[in-house]
């Protein structure tokens, strides 16, 4: 058996989107900006799928704008909005555990001007509410911060951020990135109060290749590629049809969160009480963390050398991010804990498909690592 | 049965590209980045890909770098070359014919204070040589042309570039859209003199989603998407996996050149043959265009008309770039035809694919919709 345990790097895709994505390759490949029949019939299957992802997120299908996925998404929502509003400030306030796609945007504008402001996190990765409400003031054209932490799933306070951007009289857009909540949480813009919210297809086990920025009704930011007038000219490029289709359909098919989510944190227990019967485990997610994501150290077995030995061994996990393949990790560092945490981490993320076997294999093969390699 | 005549629109996928696509969302969905099995698993299918598209373009994998499709990647050449060569000169020379992914990066750049020349061509569509050498100088960057008009099938002398830029003493890259020439002509980067070239998949009936700039080993740009290292950093985000799977089947499908354009010209000259037979259309194309592209026009019959009538009847073409939905064409202004023969243009575009039964289907309506809409 196979215990695949990192569904926070990517997820198998759905027997749901497959299908639909085989559909779309046999009978539905127009493009969608032709005006023949062929294209009308690929822009028919195009607005169902932004209806269906507009509908995972209760909003309306003109505020999805769908991107290749979920770092340009990102990058279009930083961007997007410091060149828009460059004349209103040049503060962007976000956090020292976003995702590289957030994290390197913003040091791409230091270097262009811009004043970036990057909130500290408690020893939980929570980012202090007094800390975003200090650090927004009249200047701030944007405030971008994650929902859920994608290495040690702490929950964000997103929707105290309008209040403090209102406070503070500030002309910023409210972004966040909804990668690892997406299809976990309810998230509704509106509710949340966020102008922008990046989702990815490939963390909701649709196709990778797709991803959207919803974008509040009225809201203007500027495009970053040039071209052809897809996607309200926001977006140019022929659409990606296939892992749109796909990802719609895996959005169509995510069931009720609170189903999944008791099933998940049930799972997540089962896990979680079988690690503290493993002395010289550490577990580095909050207690609150999302259920899906448990990050945990075994100090003295380096990440790789662990990752190794449970792959052999058909149990997969990974030390952190995907996207920073090997780096340290910058949100255990932010969160203060040891370099001997930092350097053995180790990312369990679940998803609503994993099965009991696969948290067992997880705890037979650790428990197996650990008596084989602490050992020498 | 219908007749698809808009293949420069875009081509159905091939069953190979569907066959490894579906195989790769079963099987080989990890993420290439993941350090476990699932993830080096799918790492290997990105290198094979990139090996078939490498290969394709008879240059080494290295040198292939995957973006969303062209109109990514032509951003990409444009900005990526604008930036990291902004301290050597500002100037950028390219033709009024360009698709519109290469004419409005441009026109961002002119806001951004380069100088960009935008050479005229002839009646037939083709930048003079000599205006291409008067219009290089020693401040020029970048030189970016395409291989074949995407409108009218117009070769331009892509391999005279690299001289002008040598005498002209130009620090300038060579960029070559080659999206509608790739799996119709034989494109060898390195031959043509080019630093920098563009294909995309759904051109070659691979899926949307996909497609590459190739950069020659040694030649340094700067990214225009920022966050993970994927891509050697020149392009961060999960790998489109599915969609560039796809992309590698169709290109390795892509039989010989040779005998595909054997087949399409005979298809055009039987098209040209009919055309001409008919009073009143107008071939705009030149009688050396590429085969696989005519271009023509019906004064009296607006071209969504025109195309209206032909998709009732299941035949498909187009008025020009899908990408410009609608738009008075840009190329056939600049090849200088009467406004009567802009505003009823026709584009009519084959693929290796297109059976003769189609070319007696598009004659047959065309007849019928001049006997019918003209009498009117």
């Amino acid at each position: 058996m196979e215990a695949y345990l990192d569904n926070s790097a990517t997820t198998p895709v759905c027997a749901e989107a497959v299908q639909a994505m085989q559909q779309q390759l046999n009978h539905t490949w127009g493009n969608p900006s032709s005006l023949h029949r062929v294209g009308l019939m690929a822009e028919h299957l195009l607005n169902q799928s932004r209806a269906a992802v507009a509908a995972g997120l209760s909003c309306s299908p003109g505020e999805i704008t769908f991107t290749s996925g979920g770092t340009e998404a990102n990058n279009l929502a930083v961007f997007g909005t410091a060149t828009a509003r460059a004349r209103q400030g040049r503060r962007i306030v976000t956090s020292s555990v976003e995702h590289s796609s957030i994290a390197e945007s913003c040091a791409e504008l230091v270097s262009r001007g811009y004043d970036v402001v990057y909130l500290d996190v408690d020893h939980t990765g929570r980012v202090r509410e007094e800390d975003l409400a200090a650090a927004i003031n009249s200047e701030t054209i944007l405030v971008s911060l994650m929902a859920v932490n994608n290495e040690v799933g702490t929950v964000q306070p997103i929707d105290a951020i309008r209040r403090f951007v209102r406070q503070a009289g500030a002309p910023a857009l409210v972004h966040c990135d909804a990668v690892q909540a997406f299809g976990k949480l309810p998230i509704h813009p509106q509710q949340l109060g966020v102008d922008l919210l990046t989702v990815s297809s490939h963390k909701v086990h649709g196709p990778k290749g797709a991803g959207a920025l919803y974008i509040r009704n009225g809201v203007k930011i500027s495009p970053i590629l040039y071209g052809g007038s897809q996607e309200r000219r926001l977006r140019p490029g022929t659409e990606s049809t296939t892992a749109i289709t796909g990802f719609a359909a895996a959005v169509a098919a995510t069931p009720d969160h609170t189903q999944s989510f008791n099933h998940v944190t049930a799972l997540r227990d089962r896990l979680v009480a079988g690690l503290q019967r493993m002395p010289g485990v550490f577990i580095n997610s909050p207690p609150d963390a999302l259920p899906y994501l448990t990050n945990i150290s075994v100090p003295g077995l380096p990440s790789e050398v662990m990752i190794n030995f449970l792959t052999e061994r058909n149990v997969h996990v990974s030390s952190g991010s995907a996207c920073a393949k090997g780096a340290k990790s910058r949100v255990l560092q932010a969160m203060n804990l040891p370099d001997s945490h930092v350097t053995s981490a180790l990312r369990i993320s679940l998803s609503r498909l994993t099965k009991w076997e696969e948290i067992d294999a997880l705890l037979y093969a650790l428990a197996e690592a650990m008596a084989t390699l602490l050992r020498r």
